[in-house]
């Protein structure tokens, strides 16, 4: 059986209230999105006085429209959405996104009447919808055969087609947040902006993601349990297979004040859902920055043992700094016992420190630091995560070099930048592979800009890349409590 | 007079020891540096077989130069540098970098010797010496008239000219951090990687940044300090004038193992560093990030009054995000009064909140975004620092959507996208001169990619730009700390 919200996202036509030519208007905005994402459907444009919008025929009224469309988008002024609402139920119509803001989130009478009318016109018809006060939905999977092609009207800019499924109270978390490049490494599968769940709520689309199949790790916003004895059960059947994320926000009296202007929500006592999250073992995070890193890195699925740290580094600095910082995230950074400091000495030159932090100092012996130190830290037990700063091309920098005029007449250049071999296939993946064997996950840190030559072919691999020391710990640290708690789970099943 | 660490960063030739042709080991490196980065005085390599090294001709002892060179850098195996110190003293040579790793750091009765050894003899012939086990030194203004051209052995990458200078117990805090295009906005004065401190050390560079026109703030990372009182005499000294922000790692168990051997230095008791610095008013960091984005801020010269913040989005859930971590951070995120709030209903469409956080919602009025709303929070004094979450161009986003051919056809699109009109200037600059007169620092927030158009865009006006609202929260919770202590000093003095 299919459950409802799939449908919300596999539509095969789609009408819109509230687009026109203009091109600045949130309807239009979506509308857009809608034709740039390359949506194969019909698209029917509902206004009262146009002929076409965006080329396509419209319609003075959905009854009009040629037949009973999968979906309807809605952007209209609040006080004029009952009656689309009455139209579009008349219809046949069953499911709508309703993108206008302007109901519960004001306060007052009158927009909490208008919300109970749409809720009470949407059970007449039986018509689920998501919002109001939402920025729309996004699917990367709409067409199985074809990834460059999507269902958007949220996110305005091609993701890379994954396994991470969002849903959101707040529309910028799930959309906007993934402008980024440095997180295309992240590959998105569904988005729902879910507003002020006036109909469909965030319990909804846990039960979708549950059982579906694009679906690997789950990312939440949320300002406000509507359901929270339901949320809670139902996390607790997903977490031991796929990991939720969730950033719930509360506790600070600003915040309170935010969360009732944006959603119109009473956020809760932060202290209780920090506890009923934990026992359901939902990862919770404040920082918007570790909810894309734990999407980055649970989507991975490699769950570390335990949280012993081995640390690899070619610089002093970083590693003081890594292990420091680890430490006080609650991670352990173990000195490495005498019989593995011999055998790691053997791929390392004499100035080099093995006792973790490793800092194998000035050395360009990329086999020793990209294979055999970790592959003998993985293979001696002792440590269940590896974290490696200054993983970058030499290569870069020296034919960066070389674009010098002087520079450049140099015969005796390490052969290895001369022939410009693909290291990253020679020492990257391999590394990879051990990592997923051994399950114990590897975080690169490359202090070049994410897209430098170097770091490019990195990511290439499918490698975890950061750039800098903080949030790599910080993200580790939350990985190895998630996984602590599936490993638990896991054991009790299986006895 | 001329500080002698001035004398180290301005000279006029430079003697080499240990660089080759191989262009691929350390010294080879320091070199190419050298070269790439401009230096215009006479450059000697010193090597007992080559008759030339990247094209200049090799000397085989110091002793051939025709010269004394004001600048000696080595990088050569611990063993010989005894000997190669007594040639350059002979040759009356006062200023060496050594690069070498291998004394202290190593432990041992061998290399202690070793040290004390090099200690003497540049004692004998008045030679001051930074390092051993350091990398280089970095000045940006080493030929006042052409910024084009630097002396740098250390960060391997141009930077953009500025006032921030470094003293770097860690080779990759003084120059490898700073691969980051995101950071080039930041400005490099000098860097001085210190390495084992043998001879110069952090205080030094301190009285040196006291006095230099070029600095306006100082960045220090610190494993231990061997002249405790003195640094903090200097550095209260400092602080009212020029901000100190300090890297300290300290309080960890793997972070003193790798203390011991990454400088060979015991770290000391956190918790007494910890005060140290607060009464000195040294901000200090423990984060690169952090590290990193204070520099960038501090040399702005903007200080905050207070602790208020005001927060302007055009998305709900920053709002509450940026608010509650505020909060947490120790900054206020008052509610703004009622008559604060009706100057501001002028400038705002009915769904927009204004209570502080401020929730644009969407809205294309750029006019009152970016002038008016904080215009109108910086008359009213009721905050000292404001944040602006949701910066991003609907330019670019729309011109994005317009390469699609249908949405191309659109003849009603608002002349702002189709004029290209430079709303930076217009919109921006404005924003910063109000900024600079009310003191009250602007951080602006755009979830696109810093090197998206509008993100440049804002970037060239000198504003201060953070990609997602996580550090910029940290960042300006320390600024206001260290502001509060600047004013307090200035206070003290002109009663």
């Amino acid at each position: 059986m299919t459950h409802f919200l799939k449908e919300f996202l596999t539509p095969k036509s789609i009408a819109v209230y509230g687009a026109n030519n203009k091109g600045a208007g949130i309807g239009s905005f979506q509308l857009m999105g809608l034709i740039v994402s390359g949506f194969k459907g019909k698209i029917y444009p509902i206004h009262l006085k146009l002929d076409s919008v965006m080329g396509y025929k419209a319609y003075k009224s959905i009854s009009d429209v040629p037949e009973v469309p999968d979906l309807v988008i809605v952007i209209l002024p609040p006080k004029v959405v009952p009656q689309v609402f009455e139209e579009c139920g008349e219809k046949g119509v069953k499911r709508i996104v309703l993108i206008s803001g302007g109901f519960r989130e004001l306060g007052g009478d009158r927009t909490n009447t208008l919300r109970e009318e749409i809720q009470k016109i949407a059970k007449k018809y039986g018509i689920r919808f998501i919002g109001p006060n939402c920025l729309g939905i996004y699917n990367s999977w709409i067409y199985p055969d074809d990834p460059s092609s999507a269902l958007n009207t949220a996110i305005w800019e091609k993701q890379q087609r994954g396994y991470f499924s969002i849903a959101s109270q707040s529309g910028t978390l799930a959309s906007h947040i993934f402008f980024d490049p440095e997180n295309l490494d992240l590959g998105i599968s569904r988005s729902l902006s879910l507003g002020n769940e006036a109909d469909i709520d965030v319990v909804d689309c846990l039960e979708f993601y549950k059982d579906d199949e694009k679906t690997k790790a789950i990312g939440l916003y949320i300002e406000e349990l509507k359901r929270a004895k339901t949320f809670l059960r139902v996390a607790k059947e997903i977490t031991p297979r796929k990991p939720i994320i969730t950033i719930y926000v509360g506790g600070s009296e600003a915040a309170q004040r935010a969360v009732k202007s944006h959603t119109g929500s009473l956020a809760g006592n932060a202290k209780i859902y920090d506890a009923a999250f934990k026992e359901a073992g939902v990862v919770k995070t404040e920082l918007v920055t570790e909810f894309l890193d734990l999407a980055r890195v649970l989507t991975k699925e490699i769950y570390p043992k335990g949280k012993r740290l081995g640390i690899i580094t070619n610089s002093g600095g970083p590693g003081v700094m890594i292990a420091n910082h680890a430490e006080k995230q609650g991670l352990k950074v173990p000195r490495l016992s005498e019989q593995l400091r011999t055998e790691l000495r053997e791929y390392a030159i004499p100035t080099a420190s093995l006792k973790n932090p490793i800092d194998t100092t000035f050395d360009m012996n990329f086999q020793n630091y990209y294979i055999n130190i970790p592959k003998t830290l993985m293979q001696s037990g002792e440590i269940d995560a590896i974290m490696m700063y200054g993983v970058f091309g030499f290569q870069d920098v020296l034919k960066k070099l070389m674009e010098n005029e002087r520079v450049a007449q140099y015969e005796d250049f390490p052969d290895q930048v001369k022939q410009d071999l693909p290291l990253e296939k020679m020492l990257v993946s391999p590394l990879l592979k051990m990592s997923k064997k051994f399950s114990i996950p590897v975080f690169l840190i490359n202090p070049q800009n994410y897209n430098s030559p170097w770091s490019k072919r990195i990511r290439s691999t499918g490698a975890i890349l950061f750039q800098y020391w903080d949030r790599p710990v910080r993200c580790l640290a939350k990985l190895c409590e998630y996984s602590q708690y599936r490993r638990k789970m896991v054991e009790k099943k299986s006895p």
